[in-house]
């Protein structure tokens, strides 16, 4: 699905100019604009222009990009007036991931507290220093033997 | 708090070497390393060697790096043998962000259908369009008022 766009992709629509959204920020590469769903006022997503679904499948270059506007929208998001006491960055790649729209984007989530935005999971039971060990050998070699 | 490193940062003694970690990854900028308290099995994190507190005041070719490293590090997951269906990418800027140890971080989660990580908000009611071309205007503002 890489470099692809598609008519019925919502943000390939957004990013040529078809589609309708709230913009804060464009460049050759990039659009940031509003979530039609946020979690708090000001919930920002960027997304390449050219279709990408997969995390895998984006330029280094362009995640890279997406890195470093997310940092300078946090900042704007500080600065805006909108409630914003801290942010969270936040990439969801696949379903199983939480990932909605099949086009890669990474959300910027201005944070305040006491705000709903909740994250839970099982943290009773944290797992032995050997058994992180043993992670961390699957993990090494998966990396090293695939470069 | 911007390349002060402390003798009292959990990861500033994993960076230094005198502190106990499972490491996956080290390069002269950046260690990646498994969380000790993870939210699924292969949990990793990826860290600056220098201590760095704030998104704001991460170099932005370090949040480059960083992501980057993310991308590699999602790849070596879905190899690895762990569980690994979907990977989020997870960075907590400020303490209502969630962010607990004060030495900036990125997540780097691998997911699975069914695990127990969830994020809650209250989606009930999105805002209108003329609300998010309100925000947008304000965000704008605060980033070309500020460069």
């Amino acid at each position: 699905m890489n470099d692809l766009s598609s008519t019925a992709c919502v943000f390939c629509a957004i990013a040529s100019g078809t589609g309708d959204a709230s913009l804060v920020y464009e460049d050759p590469l990039l659009i940031g604009f509003l979530d039609i769903n946020p979690v708090n006022e000001g919930h920002l997503l960027i997304a390449p222009k050219s279709h990408v679904q997969d995390l895998a499948d984006l330029p280094p270059e362009t995640l890279a990009a997406m890195a470093t506007l997310a940092q300078r929208l946090a900042a704007g998001l500080r600065l805006s007036g909108l409630r914003c006491e801290g942010v969270n960055l936040f990439y969801a790649d696949g379903e199983a991931a939480g990932q909605e729209v099949f086009h890669s984007h990474l959300h910027v989530i201005p944070r305040y507290d006491g705000d709903p935005f909740q994250i839970t999971a099982d943290w009773d039971s944290p797992p032995s220093r050997s058994t992180l060990d043993r992670h961390a050998d699957l993990i090494r070699e998966a990396l090293y033997s695939r470069s």
